[in-house]
């Protein structure tokens, strides 16, 4: 059950970061916390329907939204990145060992043509 | 025109990676290519519902189909994952931040209680 809850949750977390919106809203809150209004300026929809991506990313964890003053304020909650880092650098080493073999295959090359 | 190729890419892959079932097919190729008819056997699903997500892998660049024989061989082609760890660790800093603001709080908490 456990198990099946932490998938469920980094669904959640995956999908919502697979959207160029997201990803944008949560490269701006790394800069610091900031007011929805504030936030979503830059991009070119409604307040409407930047507030659907803000949803989206504060059911995934993602995001934290604060009432202060008559505007909300957006705060970025990293943590649930943490086990999409932790499965994704499982393939590190596969990048490495294609590395390792196209290095060794030129070196390979570079020896016979000598 | 080269930046909006590049989101469109990583968008596929997120996607592709935020399903429980794709994320089980890679992490079975990690371990070694293998017939398509061998990696299906596990999952609780129709050979046709398998070979949809196996497509949507394929169309991320995250699996590679040939075929040997009778039966399609997959194998694991992880590069695209490359993309989105660059993107999540970006964020590795602010998981080590909590930690040391964390460290920091616990350790002030113990000067002050001695």
């Amino acid at each position: 059950m456990v198990q099946h809850r932490a998938h469920a949750s980094i669904d959640h977390v995956v999908a919502a970061i697979s959207d160029p919106t997201r990803r944008a809203i949560l490269d701006r809150l790394a800069r610091g916390p900031a007011r929805i209004s504030e936030v979503a300026e830059p991009f070119p929809m409604t307040l409407t329907g930047f507030c659907k991506h803000v949803r989206v990313l504060e059911r995934a964890g993602l995001v934290r939204r604060t009432r202060r003053g008559r505007d909300n304020t957006l705060e970025l909650s990293p943590a649930p990145l943490r086990e999409v880092a932790r499965w994704v650098l499982q393939y590190e080493q596969f990048w490495n060992d294609r590395l390792n073999r196209l290095h060794d295959f030129f070196a390979n090359e570079k020896e016979k043509s000598q």
